[in-house]
Order: structure tokens, then C-alpha cells, then sequence
């Protein structure tokens, strides 16, 4: 499982790193089938799907749980969101173990107060804990991480919560001195000015990261000239499973046969591909094979 | 947590229950808003958002895991596909104990062999446990329920692991008599003769149900007329999300920005509508009137 | 599963209410057979059986499924010792919907910052978090409990952290006017006396509760002299069971047969009466006579 | 995490392996103080932590995971008893990546049918599967396992289940030959006698094992005259932990103070060192220092 060596791989040969986004191990599947180079188990998305709000409402077992089971079933990097780290530095310590031991690539953490809003929510409360307190989790996860290449992202909420670009860009590179191996700046303009603006004035030597959910009209090739060099698709997976179901239910209701809406799905063997169910008749063929030669069949 | 004596209503006041399956809690949540009769907590569209085949590779702690957190965020009951009853008797006792408990509206157990396959896998095998084995699990199954509207719809394999119409139809009224609060009876051909045939047929008082995947031409009426009391969609939301989200990959990969496939997604509020996420600014405000009547706040 | 309604009878019907710690559903079913009116499911006793530190390491997902193990295994009430709440009021308030779904008693929360430390570390740094934000979070815990029997236990930290005796009556005070069911006053004194003074000094309606560990010299009938009405026993079964652990094994490492140390150990059958093992045989006998009666065997 | 290398390099370099049972991650770690060289992840113990019978009940999930915990936090191999493999040949593949990656040194898995009885059980049903069966699942289990080091116990239940020393004898060697790397040779008989026999009469070259639960006044050089290379006490700590507890409660029912029992216990200050409690305030000295040095606190 070296799926840490991978990720600083793709990160020093490629331009920009793209990441996307899943909920559970069949979305993350499909985001590796689909070329990206890392998946973000996001608590945003794994909270939906447990019909719960983005609050801290879910605990780290179950967000942990997700994202072992992605590493489990993908052969690409898992980057795992932890929120806040689910406590103090004693917290992110165990937990830097519990997810490096489960083969997930990197994990990242922010400066928000426990419990979380989600920061995209309008009127979202955002306060910050102290950069001294952040700091204090970093050093944490540094010490706790055994592998050189797992990555700990430290995601800079300075710009969401209304503080200043120099704030930003001092607590990114305190964050960076303390251990952090790339800084996730984010924010909630319609627009990128701001994120350009921090990732042409940091001055720090790891990797930028950006999620542009509400600048979305930002081009990825815009990204890579201002030096940033990871993005993650956040939530698009997510949305598009919601926008499906939702339009799919409502012809459902009214539909006279299934039939109607054959178009709208996929077969049942491609899901059974996707689960390699057909690699269990394969397994069966070749342990049938050993028993025959073994003698215990004709 | 009425949702037995739900279930129970409906089957008597409605010409036919629809109902639609689900893989995790806001999969449900948009069955329960889409107005369906109940969810199917279905073990194929589990295993598959998990990963791994549909071939008893999860236990039951993942599956009631689910059920569990759909009958927590829904309205509606809650139908949980139980695959064999996860052993015998005993298993099954404990199991419908935990079930119950749960406020789970219903489960259904199948007559195969453990470990299953899925039924319509090509060349599945499906061999059945004898008659005799299955009544005595229906038997167990009926001794631990307290609850006298939890249901235990039994599902009879017969006809897809190739026996006699005359066996399916004997199993079923052995099924009924052994406690059987329900018998699902499963087909894999492509036209629902097998199905009317049975439904005509059967001689018991329980409901009959039906999950028209394979003959998915099968009209809404057709399935009234021959007495058919229950349809069950059970896999069309999960292949109808790996359809979306392949879709939306494909197009995410070569997308120059997001704002391309803005029309494919559901909004960022949307989800944070389904999640309750305004909900918690409700709760919040109502707690800070609270704490300014008791002069906590000026 | 009417076990609000047993706690509340016992809590009016007893000169005092013996509670006692518990780490699993066999501990638990050993303190319901001799006679204990409730089980405490303790932070610290289920920290030290997963090997981690009592400092919020284990999420409320850990604590939730032992509590929730030991409800399903016992008859009388359990008590959860739910630490600060796992969050803020929304994290509260999904909490206490959980646990009382899960059929469990009682939850307990305390007014500690998060992450907590154990009350009774030497140099335990405790800093609480203000009155009003306590408040707030019993407010919410009593506006998301169903039943009126379930009961909110604040657990009152100002003596364990330093502040006076009038602190900590004003605290108990507001939290019982805010909603608690009942005062927990913890004291890290070697002598009652600090807890004596605050239960005769309170003024509240509500059961006074106590667990006397540093304090272990007092006596039961001193407790219901001073109107306390419930006393539990925090951690003397998980502390006995590593005493045992530790000599047993000392033994066994040296011993030449097992033989040598058999006085020191239950029986195997003592260990299957507990499991209910013999139940299954007489389940299955039960269900081997209804099929015989149904002609299934001769 | 070299569990592998280390249970092995144990096998190879002592005359006799001592392995001894535990049902938590703290038993297992005073097994591990205790100088064991390995610990027996056993499902009966584990079962009755649960308040379950040891008949298949708790599913792979719940035993999983106290292997797991037990595996981060001790530092000898741990051994997990797997009973019958939770189903079929790819059932036993799935499970065996699991256990391989979350760092358990060795699986047992046995020739019983699911669900299983406890094989000590007075009258217990001990039917097995086909030789042909338990083969496969072993061909499976090798398939599946990544380091060579990882160890596949096959169990066999012949004696057990009054087959003849001849069957048990072919059924080992059979397993070996499929890939299993050590023999498990259980059974019920009040003296050693048919284990010295089969351990005798095995022409295999693997490692032979036992568990001495009801021969327990074998010697431990008498096992090791007979070749036997691993000894495991699978339920002493269990039923030890049940005796203590019993005896204590009994006790604390009838106490006037907890004084009187304080002998009987060991202290809370014990309990915290096992859990690493006074590790948190170093590692909190240690981020202090460095906070320091970085200039964040004078």
C-alpha cells in the first residue's frame, strides 16, 4: 500500500494535481476509473449520505470508516478530511496513526473552532482557534506520522471567517514551519482574486491547494499560472448523485413501467463489474482448477 | 416509532405499496420526499457503494448499519433485505431482536444457501436450503418479534434457482404458515408470466410482493390485477447514480472549469436542506431566546 | 424496553440508588445479578478496555455501541456517561436522540471543556466551559428527549476544578432549572465532607448524585443522611478485573499446567450460562417440536 | 508493523510458542507485559464480552475489530480466531486482506459449519465440512494473503467431533499441502492422550498447536516432548475476569464503604499508566517545548 509515495509523486510530476471528491467506496471507484490522480473523502459528502448536518455531528469512526473503506477498494491516493482533527493534539496524534495505519494517502485539518459549520454556509459561524493552537495539532501530527511521504494538509480558514490576507498568509506559513506538508487556502468568493492573491504572495515552499466550489468558473490552467498545485472537487459527485435521484424519483412515481426510465440507469452488470462480482466466478474457476488437480474433483 | 403499524396501514389501504430502494440515508431521504410507500434497504446496492460483491462479503453489521440510519432520518418504514438471515435459527432470532429494535418496519429473508449470490447474476448458483430448514428460521424469526405489526416477508428462490412452480407455490404456503407475514416471490425472466402465474395461484392470505427488475416492462395495473399486494424497485436509485456519476466524471475530467457541469449538480443548499443543516441555525436561535429569558443574554 | 420508567420508580422508591460501573454487556450482566438498581457505562473504564487514555480519544460512536451492547444484554437501567456532550447543543441534541432510541436510561454530561481529561488525574487540567454554555447544552438535551422519564444528568465539575463551594451550587441550580433530571457533584477530596456540604446546601428538587472514588471511606448510610439519592460506583469492576488479569497471569506465566490456577477462574459452563448458550438448545428443542408438529419430522 | 516476522521468528527460535487469550485490548495488553509471545484473539471471550452465545452470533465485524485494537496497541503478534472464515472460499480471501492489512500476525480458521457452536459445548452439534471444502477455503486464504510471513492456522475439528484419529490425521496433512502453516489440533478429552497421539503420528512438517482447555493438567514440557510447537490458553483470562468480578460484587453489595474493598482492586493510577494517560501530559510538555522555541509562548 504505497499509496503515500504515490501521491508526492503525482504532486512533483504534474502540473496540478486534480482531486475529486466521493461519498462512499462505488463514487470513489468511479473517480479513479475516471483518471483523477487522488479522491477527498469529504465530511461534507459522507455527512449528506448519513442524512446528517456538515456540524460535527458524525464522529471520526465513522468518517474513518469511509475513507478505509475507499483505500481499501481504490488503487489511487485517499486524502482524508478531518475537519478540525476531532479534538486537541492528543486527538490528531491518534488519529494521524489510526488513518496512515489504514493505507489513506494524506490527511488535512483546519484552524475552525470544534464543532464545525460547514463554510459554505451563508451566515456559517467561523471562528478561528489561536494560530498557536493550530500550530500546537500540527507538531502533534507531525510527531504521530511514521511514514516521511504521508501528507498533512493544513487548511487555512483565514479568508472564510474574515480576516485578512496577512493573516492568512502568516498563519499558512506557520503552519508550513510547524510540519505542514502542503497549505489548503479556501474561501468562499464568487470569484478566485483572493486565492490567486495568497498563492502569488505566500512564500512558503509546499504545495498550494485550493477547492473551487463557489468560484467555479475558475479555469483549471488559471490555477496552475498562479502556482497552485492541487485542486479538489469537492462536492460535485455529491451533487450530481442528489440532482439524479431527484429527477429519477419524481419519473418513478409516475412511471407506469420501470422500463420507462431504462435510459437513466446503468445496466446491472455494470454494477456488478464495478463490484468484480464476476472476479468471484474467476476465483471459484481457479480454486476449482487446484482442487482438480489436488484430486478432489474428476 | 410507529413505522410497523405503518407499513401495515398501507398494505391495507392501498391498491398496491410502492416501494423504492436505497443505499445510505439520503438516498432514502429522496425516496421518502418523492412520496414512496417505504425504502428497500437492499443488500446489492449496499455491497456495491461499499465496494465488494453482493455475496455475503459485508455482515450484518454494515447492512443494519444502514437500514438503521435510514429508519433514524425517515418518516416512512424502512424494509430491510436481510439476504439468508445471516445463519440459522439462532442468528436469525438475535437478528430480527436487533432489527426491531431499531424501529424497522420489516425484514425479508431468502431461502438460498449462505453464503448468497445475487439472483440474477448469470450462471448464479442458487441452491435453496430444504423447506424444512427455511420454516424452522420463519419459525424463529416469528418467536422473537414483539412487536405483532413487524413484518417477515419471506422470499421464495424457487422459481430463479429453477424448481417447479408447484415447489415455489408449496414454500410459499409453508412459509405463511410457519409465520411468514409476507412472501416475496422472485423471478428472473424477462416477462412476468412466472410471476402472475404464482400470484393467481398462491392460496395463502399474506400479501404477495414482487421486485420487477428482470421484467421491469411489467405495468404499475398488470401487478394490481393479479393481486400483487407490494413492488419493490429495489436497485434503480443506486444504477441510476453510477450512471450519473460516470457521466459527470467523464465530463469533470475534460472540463476547462466547474461552471460547465453546473447544470448536472444539485446546489450546495439543496444538500444542506436535505441534511437539516438550517435546521441547526433554528434550533440555535430557539436555544438563544431561551438563554435570554433566563437573563443569560442581554 | 421500559427502562426510563424503572430508573425514576427506583430513584422515588429507595432511600438511595446503588449504581455500579461497568466496561462491557458480561460486566454489566454480572453487576444486574447481584442486585445493583443500574449500570454505569463509564468513559474511563471502556477508554482503558480499548487501551487508550480517558481524554476523548474514543468518539461517542465507541462509548455509544457498549452502552448500547449493555442495554441489549440487561434488564435493569444504564446510565451513560456521556463526558461533555461530544460537541456543542446540535451535537447534544443527536446525542441524547440516540441513546435514548437505544433504549438506555439516563445520559450524563458534564460541564468540562473538550476534549476532557479524567477528573481525577493529578494536575488534570479541568477547565469548564461558562455556565451558559452548559445551560445551553442541557436546554438542548431536554428539548430532544421523547420520553419524560429519560433522564439528563448534570454532572457538576466546579469543586474537581477549584472553584468555590456557592460556584458550584449556583451551576447546579441554573442546570436543574434549565432542565436536568438530577445534580452529579464530583469531588476529588480524600473525605466527603465537601460533597456533604453542597447536598445539604442545594436547593434544588432534583436527586443529588455522587461517585465516591477518592472518597472510598464513606459510608453508604452517611450518603442517605445527607440526601444524596444515588451513588455509583465508577470503576471498581474494571480495576478488579485488571487486579485479577494482572495475578492470574503472573501465575500462568510460570505455571507448568493450567491446572495449578484453576481455582482462580470461573467454569467454562459458568461462562455459557451467561452467554445464554444454553438458551439456544432449548430454542432450538422449542423449534424442533414445531416441526415436528408440522409433520417436518417424524 | 512486523507481527508476521516476529510470530514466526518466535516459532523458529523457542521450543515451544506460549500464547495466551484475551477479550480487549487491556487483557491484551497485560498478556503482552505478562511476557506471552503472542495473543489469542478468541471468539468465545470476545462473544461473551458481548453478552452473546459463541455460536456465530457476533458477526466478522465485531471481531475484527477488538483484533484490531488489540494489534495498535500492543506490540507482540495477535492471533485472530475466525472460526469457520464467516462463509465460503471468497468470504475467507475478503477476510483474510482485512486482518493482513490492519497488522494481525496470524488467522485461525477451523472445519466446522456456519454457524458454529462453541466445540467444548456438552451435546454440542460439531458437524463439519467436507475436506474438499475446508481445502478450498485454505487455497483461498493463500490466495489472498500478501507476506509471506503471515500465518494461516487451520484448526481441525475431527477429534472433536468423533471422527476417527486416521480422518484427523489426513485432514491436517491435507490442510498443510493447501497452504495452511500451522495445524490447530483441538480437542474435548479430559486427559492429553489423543493429542500426543496425532502430534506423534503427523507426518506434516508445519508447526502443531494446541489448546489445552480441558487436558488442563498437561505440562508444558509434556507438550513439548510431543513436538507440540504453540500453546494457547485461550479463556483463562476471560473466566478469571468473571470469578474476580463475581466475587467482588458480591462483596460491594454488601460493603458499607469502598474502603473495604480497596485490596481487591488495583489503583486508578495502574489503570492510567496502562492507558497511556501519562503519556498525553509528556507529549503535551514535549509540543509546549517546542510552541516555545518557536516563540508562541514565553
Amino acid at each position: 500500500m504505497a499509496q503515500y509515495e504515490e501521491l508526492r509523486k503525482r504532486l512533483e510530476s504534474k502540473s496540478i494535481v486534480k482531486v475529486c471528491g466521493a461519498f462512499d467506496a462505488m463514487s470513489a471507484k468511479l473517480v479513479e476509473i475516471n483518471n483523477f490522480d487522488a479522491i477527498w473523502s469529504g465530511s461534507f459528502a459522507i455527512s449528506s449520505t448519513h442524512g446528517v448536518p456538515d456540524a460535527s455531528i458524525l464522529t471520526m469512526t465513522e468518517f474513518f470508516d469511509v475513507a478505509s473503506n475507499m483505500a481499501q477498494t481504490c488503487n489511487i491516493p485517499v486524502i482524508a478530511d478531518c475537519d478540525t482533527g476531532y479534538g486537541g493534539p492528543s486527538n490528531v496524534m491518534h488519529m494521524v496513526k489510526k488513518y496512515e495505519n489504514a493505507g489513506i494517502a494524506a490527511v488535512c485539518i483546519e484552524d475552525k473552532t470544534f464543532p464545525k459549520r460547514n463554510s459554505l454556509l451563508k451566515d456559517g459561524a467561523n471562528e478561528l482557534i489561536s494560530e498557536k493552537e493550530f500550530v500546537a495539532k500540527i507538531l502533534a501530527a507531525k510527531d504521530a506520522k511514521q511514514n516521511k511521504d504521508f501528507m498533512i494538509i493544513a487548511r487555512v480558514e483565514s479568508l472564510i471567517s474574515g480576516m485578512s490576507m496577512s493573516t492568512a498568509l502568516q498563519r499558512a506559513e506557520a503552519y508550513e514551519e510547524a510540519g505542514a506538508d502542503a497549505i489548503l487556502i479556501h474561501s468562499k468568493q464568487k470569484n478566485p482574486d483572493e486565492i490567486f492573491e495568497f498563492a502569488d504572495s505566500f512564500k512558503g515552499n509546499c504545495p498550494v491547494v485550493v477547492i473551487p466550489t463557489t468560484y467555479d468558473t475558475v479555469k483549471i490552467n488559471e490555477l496552475g499560472n498562479h502556482n497552485i498545485k492541487m485542486v479538489i472537487y469537492a462536492n460535485q459527485t455529491l451533487r450530481a448523485a442528489h440532482l439524479a435521484l431527484t429527477n429519477l424519483l419524481q419519473k418513478m412515481k409516475d412511471a407506469n413501467s420501470m422500463d420507462d426510465i431504462q435510459n437513466e440507469m446503468s445496466s446491472m452488470d455494470e454494477i456488478f463489474e464495478l463490484q468484480k462480482m464476476f472476479e468471484i466466478h474467476s476465483q471459484e474457476k481457479d480454486i476449482e482448477t487446484k482442487l482438480k488437480n489436488m484430486g478432489y474433483i474428476n
